[in-house]
């Protein structure tokens, strides 16, 4: 596969195969990840395996039951579109993908947004390489219950960047609709 | 060249030939850049393309001026460890780079900082696949004289988030000292 190829072929998966994604597997994948570049070479970046899907059910009850409590609060919050979807009870913001690989660091590091996402997209791509599908579900991120935060091994310093839901696509959509990229300016 | 081996082989260049990449190819990569997944598949990145060393010194002696004020108006500027390199009239902070790509987007946009280092990641490896070099230039990104904005056709509400050189390695440094990457945990 060219690398051309590779990026035409990375889709957001939200249709996985049952089958579990091997550790070994996840743990190359990790290390490639860190292979992104970062803000003064910070490598700010950490990781946590959930490789369970009741867990993943337990995260997605806690995030959409927080986001909701949030919107209840705040009829302007950005997730109000999703409103709906997160009030159906057997919708899981994580479909029915058996892994999950959450991308934290450091709250409050200037460039912690950034390099997590650098190191999210080198995963993304990573798996594209090895026939495996992702998608980053925001919607998974929103974790306030203190047993959950201490069962997931979440330091008191860390917050969520980047949750990426991984495993073996059941079927990979077709490429959405693109702009063409808006060049303002060239100057030469 | 696999893609394990190109994600080996991506470094951050600071040191290029004298010689120009041509605007079809740079275009070529922000288009691959832009199929980068995006938050609600909001692709909110815009390119500039500056192709000239003489506009880039001068966006350098730009950033260059104003982050040295933001640093004498604040000792815990983040930058502050970049003053004395700063201070020299001779450092520019693209290096002896031919291009610079700029992208940007529209402030205050929640995913923005996200979306565009995705893009951006992109982008640098698309770079990378082509034999060419790429450094994301944080210190080149402070400009405010309005007639330096107006000449590179930023919009009013629009910030950079990434100004990443590009060109061909003169020297392609050695893979600096990555820490293993930290797994807090594997839920299995």
């Amino acid at each position: 596969m060219t690398f051309a190829q590779m990026l035409e072929s990375r889709r957001s998966i939200r249709n996985y195969k049952d089958k579990l994604v091997s550790l070994e597997i996840i743990k190359d994948m990790i290390k490639q990840s860190a292979l992104s570049p970062s803000a003064s070479n910070e490598q700010p970046w950490k990781f946590i395996i959930v490789n369970d899907k009741k867990m993943l059910k337990k995260i997605s009850d806690e995030s959409k039951k927080n986001i909701l409590a949030r919107i209840a609060g705040n009829p302007d919050d950005p997730t109000k579109g999703y409103e709906g979807m997160l009030q159906n009870e057997s919708f899981n913001v994580f479909y029915n993908a058996p892994c999950l690989v959450i991308i934290l660091g450091p709250s409050g590091l200037k460039n912690l947004y950034v390099d997590c996402a650098l190191a999210a997209s080198y995963f993304m791509m990573a798996a594209t390489s090895r026939g495996l599908g992702t998608c980053w579900v925001n919607l998974g991120s929103q974790i306030n219950d203190p047993k959950m935060i201490e069962e997931l091994g979440i330091p008191d310093n860390c917050q969520i960047i980047a949750p990426i839901i991984l495993g073996y696509p059941a079927k990979i959509p077709p490429v959405p609709r693109r702009k063409d990229p808006q060049i303002l300016k060239i100057i030469r």
